[in-house]
């Protein structure tokens, strides 16, 4: 069967640049999402999925389900009708360990993952790429591995079930079935066919260029015959950024080939930058984003200097016309952060209409993210080198719904 | 350093094509050798080498060295100076293992390792790459795999010192430390240098083009930890074909960035088709080589059916003008595996001069091929399942010369 899913090929010709290294609208504009799933090709995570999420796991849809932070998905609804069916999944999900403290932004796919994962009972796998940011960030290899394992303690405060998750490096783990796996998924790909989905040039090194089947084999359980023995037919589930969607595009595209199944994926938006929605967040400027290192009186400092504002330049304004609740940020925040509903309501409706000001929502933005960050430290404080080294250890994991 | 040896790389554009799947002279010449070494930028094995292995080791010389069938090198004088002051090296040596049956010519690096290992008693690893074949050859992963024990047995065959010893194949042992210099590898060689090197096309798949750091790592010490332990610095000689150059050219251009040693090689010219001498034996054609599989009968058949014949046309004109030994196939052989120096000079002669007819050098030939492949016969079924997986049992190796 031909692929939709290939269509996002010619991406860099595009008026918006989307793939794991780049994100970026044309005129320092919004992404448009609409675009963006029609070009890759993905499905729209309409309200109906969470709806039935709900009905079949019986607990409330996690806030970034139902307020579509994860808003695209390629055959979420095979996942659910198997579940239904009392059959197994696995997710998958990873990090480029690029830095040594994580921001917001990292926390939301872990986040959400931890919810799929108590939600539906099922076994996660979370790949640490230090070898490609090894290669992209001209890391050392000790580097890119002490990375790797610090970014573990942040993943495993997220409060990941031990029993249920294998965390593994690619420089640990790379090899065997899953070396095996790279090859049969590099068979099926040209560099042509490289260049259209990541833009790679030829200019780029090859080991860039040897990279992509390394981030799409933990799509297949043979990758693990450790983890999954017996159960090699286990359908795979990614939660992710919607920038991760070249590499199973490809996978998609490589898995009927090889005799493997398509994985499945949930996708997320971009969590924006403090200046304003106009892509990622940038490692570059600690300015643009929350760190989980955070100190309370940097949370203040960054939402009261760098948070940008939908309210009106002067207060006469802003009772006038209210803030412009599309590009402010600190509602964009609350958005995602702040779990009730009702409450969240009762803002976005005062501050749109000019009764609330910027600096009130500001105030509740920050004990909001004081608290998560200062929840974050503390899980983290918890996180010992014997646990890391029990999630990263090789072992079978339950598969049953137990 | 500006590398000399990397001057080969528009090997496409040459009046003839040596790399590692092609070897062929414009208009079915021979190969030009002396053109190789010069555009490969390595270095002739001249007669003195010959003389100072022969003091170093205190043994004669092995034919393929006297005799000039390995006649190119790099770096080789270093690894003698070093040895003469009494420090360590290691050998490398490999195979892709794409069929069954081994030929002569496949034989050649392995008896000329094997007379090095025991001259110079130093370790040696042996890599079958039996991911390359996989992807070159189109084999299955289990198919490759199947092949490179089948291959390893041949080797074994060869009388490699099993203390001393280790085999791998690549879907075994790739990952580790292994894995980590494949990625220091990588991150040093555009795409435009392998196609440059390797004359890979856009077309061609990126299993393809991430197989090169995969043969070159083997070159340093730190790529088996387990092998070399507390010994990172060891030097390493490898004997391979010539065709095998273009792997190590890139190897030596990026061995300094990394932090690595420059392998030394030493390299030999391609053991000749029975049809005649214009370059490697074909796999394709069974009736083109003598196989290691081949019965007394099929030896004899080959020999006197198709190896290509420098003698006259009639007895007349044999006698009269002698045979021509330049394209002499049946002479070109016993140039290889006729050990006896006074022999083979009086066979040289008496054939030159016409006093000898090709159908009784013919003969000479069938005895001493059915004696070598008797013998490696009887040494392969010794060779048994437990042995194999002894030589391929990751231990540290012996590096004293004890």
């Amino acid at each position: 069967m031909a692929e939709k899913e290939n269509r996002g090929d010619s991406s860099q010709e595009d008026d918006q640049i989307v793939n794991p290294w780049e994100v970026s609208a044309k005129d320092g504009g919004k992404i448009d999402y609409d675009k963006l799933i029609d070009r890759f090709g993905c499905q729209r995570l309409d309200e109906s999925f969470v709806c039935r999420v709900e009905r079949l796991t019986s607990r409330p849809p996690h806030v970034f389900l139902r307020r579509g932070v994860f808003f695209a998905h390629r055959d979420f609804n095979e996942i659910l009708d198997l579940y239904e069916r009392g059959e197994k999944f696995y997710l998958y999900t990873g990090r480029g360990p690029s830095s040594e403290a994580l921001h917001l932004g990292h926390l939301i796919p872990f986040m959400f993952t931890k919810y799929l994962q108590d939600a539906f009972r099922v076994p996660l796998v979370i790949q640490l790429t230090d070898d490609e940011k090894c290669m992209w960030k001209n890391l050392s290899v000790e580097e890119s591995q002490r990375l790797a394992r610090e970014n573990a303690k942040d993943i495993i405060a997220c409060g990941f079930d031990i029993t249920r998750t294998f965390i593994f490096s690619d420089f640990d783990f790379v090899g065997g079935a899953f070396y095996k796996n790279m090859v049969r998924v590099g068979k099926c790909v040209t560099f042509n066919k490289v260049v259209g989905i990541f833009g790679f040039t030829s200019e780029d090194h090859i080991g860039k260029i040897s990279f992509p089947p390394v981030q799409a084999v933990p799509s297949f359980p043979s990758s693990f015959p450790h983890l999954f023995a017996g159960n090699e037919n286990l359908r795979c589930l990614i939660p992710c950024a919607i920038d991760q969607d070249p590499y199973f595009r490809m996978t998609r595209d490589v898995a009927p080939r090889i005799g493997y199944h398509k994985p499945a994926l949930i996708e997320s938006s971009f969590f924006p930058a403090l200046q304003g929605e106009t892509g990622k967040m940038s490692a570059s400027d600690p300015n643009s984003a929350i760190y989980v290192t955070d100190s309370a009186k940097d949370i203040k400092n960054k939402v009261n200097k760098y948070a940008f504002s939908g309210g009106q330049d002067s207060i006469e304004n802003h009772r006038k016309y209210g803030a412009n609740l599309e590009v402010d940020i600190p509602i964009k925040y609350l958005g995602f952060f702040l779990e009730d509903d009702a409450e969240l309501e009762h803002i976005r409706t005062e501050y749109g209409a000019g009764r609330m000001l910027t600096g009130e929502v500001k105030k509740r933005l920050i004990e909001v993210l004081t608290e998560l960050v200062e929840r974050h430290r503390k899980a983290r404080a918890a996180v010992t080198d014997e646990m890391v080294d029990a999630f990263m250890t090789v072992r079978p994991l339950p598969q049953m719904f137990d």
